[in-house]
């Protein structure tokens, strides 16, 4: 007999992670606490909560806790062009491959970065990626953390991410030549595109698909379009089908729920975590 | 010799046409007189503009003018599951079909509608285009006109167009199984896709390239989206580059633009003119 929800989240939620960033109002060892309360097993955390407490205190913090981490947010930003830019970029990356390794993080997310105003060159930007993705996955690997290249939403092409699609990430992963290199499937930044099935399917075949990160598409866009993520069933997107494609897949691993929403941010960190469970209870969890 | 930009204006812009809607604050008859005094022989015009002052009148009134229609807009909307509300679907696009054959517009712009919020059923939404666009080719053909599906940014899926990729709309048109059936490029729509090039030129050899429409991406985003198209060059999106990818095609029609801006619909209509007939002469015309 299929167990209700209450059921189920009196037993936990398996496979849901919290992401700090739901949460980022919300004090760190209250977030910490609150997904313990919960029955939730997982968080993804953000490198400003190491820059707050330190990575030792981080560490143990979620150790105390009881929880796992699944995912540090983020590496990348590596466009730039002039030389010592990209020379910067590379090393805050293997700083943040190291945050990684400490914490035990499931997988680094990467979002790589925009195209400069100036010269407009969206595909010098994008091969800039890929030779840095190149050279950072070793470092990656060396240390057992593998990299997620997240594809953002079309809408910040220009400013945050020349990785569209979740295609041209894997052709960036699979350019790499590391099995450390692969993808994130967020479901705000692809839901939308006709060629998701196969190309989650082709993240599985090459065994790239590292994450998948969960949340709504909510209209209208919210004025600063980041914030637009919505709790799962406020807005467009098919979990089922989505979570459906990602199991097929042979996916396994956490699902962390990422929801930047100023609505969320301003409502109680027990309410919230509690209408995330029912809401992955009900449109997730069943197909994942 | 090239000529200078100057020389190019006093005899006039060729290939640059001016859509009705980056004028949409200027009276009828004044956007039509300002587009000729300032040597610019086309426009892109929209049911509206009929339904304001009926098809002859229109059609005198553009011919008045000494201007060709290098579109009209729009057709579309054929999501809809009910049948009712499908047959009123292509009903309407029956009669969008007879308008831009009566105004001898070069092609009718298809936005295909979006994604019903209850079912959320993206890919159903889509394959009900198709049968759409297969069931309306004939009666353009008949006419001809023909129909320039249109790829709309990503940011739309949702609420305006399920086709989200130049790519997506030539699968449509060829699954039509008409020649009458095609695309348009808007680069505002699709400055993005790393897909763009080859698509481009699969569009060239099935022949169904019909219309190419310009406009820049402004950041940030305005608080309605729709609304952040800029002139060329002041946002992202490199015109040079696209615009040799469609020449490279073999387009040689007009060249519409479309520009949906606060701003520019606060600006007088003769100084928005010039900066667009400015802006297409440095950025997109040495190019086409």
């Amino acid at each position: 007999m299929t167990p209700s929800p209450s059921e189920r989240l009196g037993a936990g939620t398996p496979r849901l992670s919290l992401n700090r960033w739901t949460f980022r109002t919300t004090p760190l060892q209250e977030f910490l606490e609150v997904t313990a309360a919960n029955g939730i097993d997982a968080v993804g955390l953000w490198r400003q909560d190491v820059a707050e407490v330190g990575l030792e205190a981080l560490r143990r913090r979620v150790d105390d806790a009881g929880l796992r981490v699944s995912s540090l947010c983020r590496g990348g930003f590596l466009t730039a062009a002039a030389e010592a830019d990209r020379t910067a970029a590379l090393e805050d990356n293997h700083r943040a491959i190291d945050e990684a390794a400490a914490l035990g993080a499931a997988t680094l997310v990467l979002v790589v970065g925009g195209v400069d105003r100036e010269d407009k060159d969206l595909i010098g930007a994008r091969s800039r990626v890929t030779e840095a993705v190149t050279a950072l996955a070793p470092y990656a690997e060396e240390r057992g953390v593998t990299l997620s290249i997240e594809p953002l939403h079309p809408m910040f092409a220009a400013d945050r991410a020349v990785v569209s699609t979740l295609d041209q990430a894997l052709d960036i992963a699979e350019a790499s030549g590391s099995p450390a290199a692969g993808v994130v499937v967020d479901t705000y930044h692809v839901w939308w595109d006709p060629c998701l099935e196969r190309a989650i399917q082709r993240a599985a075949a090459s065994d790239r698909l590292f994450s998948y990160q969960v949340c709504d598409w909510n209209l209208p866009l919210a004025a600063e379009p980041l914030h637009s993520r919505g709790y799962m069933g406020d807005g467009y997107i098919d979990f089922p089908s989505i979570t459906a494609m990602i199991k097929e897949a042979g996916y396994t691993g956490d699902i962390e729920v990422e929801i930047f929403n100023e609505d969320v941010w301003a409502t109680p960190a027990d309410d919230s975590a509690k209408t995330i469970a029912e809401r992955f209870t009900q449109l997730v969890l069943p197909s994942a």
